[in-house]
């Protein structure tokens, strides 16, 4: 059986990153940049969808972000990213951000977003199926559901 | 007069930034990584918002944004930022990315994006009025009054 | 209950770094060099000790460390941190670290490695008593009781 | 009709980079240390450089540069490079810089540099002609009648 | 006369680095990460041990290092690292930390490793045999003589 | 006595960095980019510079520099910084680089340069005087005795 026929669960590529915000990753007023945290966010996605692909993957698009609760120098953030759906050569990634202090405290729930990837061969660089995604829980089930609505919405608000 | 009810015109506060993509910015394929992109991005458009807005500002959202054609490691990337128009205390960005080679070959317009900042006030960090910005050319004019729209859908999407 | 009384389970400030190895990570040959790994080790043990302590913590020791598996520029490391035991002011990390390619391929464990870390009050910078350890698997009990010989061992060494 | 026959203007390659200064690009008192200044123009030199000769190019020299107002961690700081002349395989690129806060405020020319760069065939790395530069305005032809005065300076001081 | 049949003096490899602690090197208190001086220190005894093996080397292993005197942010560190002893394939080099602040006041001795390295050919990558060690100091013949003594250490340790 | 008037030896000051060229700091065709190395040269100078002042320094000026033999990805780059003469408030710093590749081979005296520095006092950052220098070699003599030479033409220069 073939890579692309090959289901596989959510868990076995779901990924996790914690970064400490350092001084360079911020505004003059202490802030983490958004655009230090997209960076962050893609790197995560693109390794959750590798591991889910079992290929290198490129990213396509992101959905629209909201930045909504201040992440500080010194804080610690972590990022979870896990696939919901795959669609032929591509998979989405749904990835979230949570942030605290050192100390672990003023836990926070600060954003999300989807990624896009598309998979594909080495050396070559052309398209290739991609594994289905199984969901298995409620939440997974959720995602996984959604998924083509958004997959909807990024074709045409990409049409703009 | 204050800052606030000053108007001001888009080209007061348009940003240009060249970068060229080292290896640490690329996959291992040899591409600039989606995230990269992005925070270049957020860099270029923060120093416009701050310029139009003469304040500091923090990223409060992107628009989804589509990677059409891959950037490759030793190329020169080109980022335009320009301000579309201003909601009270937030002002939103039109980026546009252009990519070649060294030698200034294959030049592409690769992809675009809006991001939106809100300005605050130093050193308290409230939300403070933007100045209101006046479109001049028809392509300023065209993203002044499609700006409302998307600010629209903005909302819209952010309330997922 | 102050802080210092406040025994705390493994679980609780367990952490996990996911790094993709970069072409300034590696020496000439590609290989991710050993100092860059030690730094990441730092980083989340030095996370998951302030976690624990629910303070500032500096590193004050790391056990020898064996590198016995080369890791690849586009290798994915996965880092696990967690305590081990508390003494006093200060408190043990038990790191492990893992690779596997850009695919999920040839996931290895590479090496692993105790830092140990005194946790300070801020702003004085005085060292501080540490929550103790409730150690709950056979792992963590394993690594609780032994903490005392490692102890040992390194105020011998540090003697030298 | 080959390259290194075809004059080209000045605008064609005219490059320009926008940084915000970060606390690492800084000195313990925050200011923007010189030689990440020179490191910054000498990449956008190289961009446009690059641009007219359309070959890789490598810094040959850099006459002397004085750095006369300090730029603070926070400001924005705008390079712009042109071509001034070309000498057979070598060209003369003329670099300005300019700052202000994140604001746009206390706008200020802070210093400029000549830099001069050779270009090289790929993959051989031999030099190669370079195009003529036709200047255009008040400015540019000024820049261009005194590059052979400031070449014959550059050899003086190279043979030190 | 093959290479690894040559013995060569420590001095012949000893090497030097300066560095000054930047913000993005140090902890929210302004103290230098452990990690990051375990990086330094790794890199200029790999330089050391490339230098005597006149190979490429890889990192195998550090004996226990401990952090005794924290370095401040704008502190200027000085790593020194020299050969002590060979064993077939691989050398051990003995690193030593000074720091001082920008004044060249407070001048202090910090900490101190054994970092041990395989020389490995090009581009087999096959481990190869390194030149004996001719010391020459007090100094040096006291590290040449308890060499194998912290091998011996090593290898127990490494073992657990 | 106050420090501007205690004179130093050239030796007290003198400071060496060593460093490897890694991917991010090279052109495509694998050459240390010129600015990098303008980089690496301006912190050990103003490390130096910062030692013999015993105060804050900022660069004010770099003669010209010339790059005549190409640095390698990989290669080991030694930079030396030495005082050469002081005058009133600024110091002028005379810097060697030396490459040779990992193995120690083909070791190369690739360039040099002087820049020139100005001591502040901290926190008001007011130019104070330096100490004087005191030459002993005969190397460190003829830079001491050539220095207001230079000094003259930099003063020239500066006033294009």
């Amino acid at each position: 059986m073939s890579v692309e026929n090959k289901a596989k669960r959510v868990a076995e590529s779901k990924s996790v990153m914690t970064e400490m915000v350092m001084p360079n990753d911020a505004n003059p007023m202490g802030n983490l940049m958004g655009g230090n945290l997209l960076r962050w966010m893609d790197i995560i996605s693109s390794i959750c969808a590798g591991k889910h692909c079992e290929n290198q993957v490129v990213t396509v698009s992101v959905d629209n972000v909201a930045f909504k609760k201040p992440i500080h120098v010194g804080d610690i953030v972590t990022i979870e990213a896990m696939v919901t759906r795959s669609f032929n050569t591509s998979v989405e990634v749904y990835v979230e951000v949570y942030a605290a202090d050192i100390k672990g405290h003023n836990y926070r729930r600060c954003n999300h977003a989807y990624y896009t990837f598309v998979a594909l061969s080495t050396p070559e660089g052309k398209p290739v199926p991609v594994p289905m995604v199984i969901p298995l829980t409620d939440n997974e089930n959720k995602l996984f559901d959604s998924a083509p609505q958004r997959r909807d919405m990024r074709l045409l608000l990409g049409g703009r």
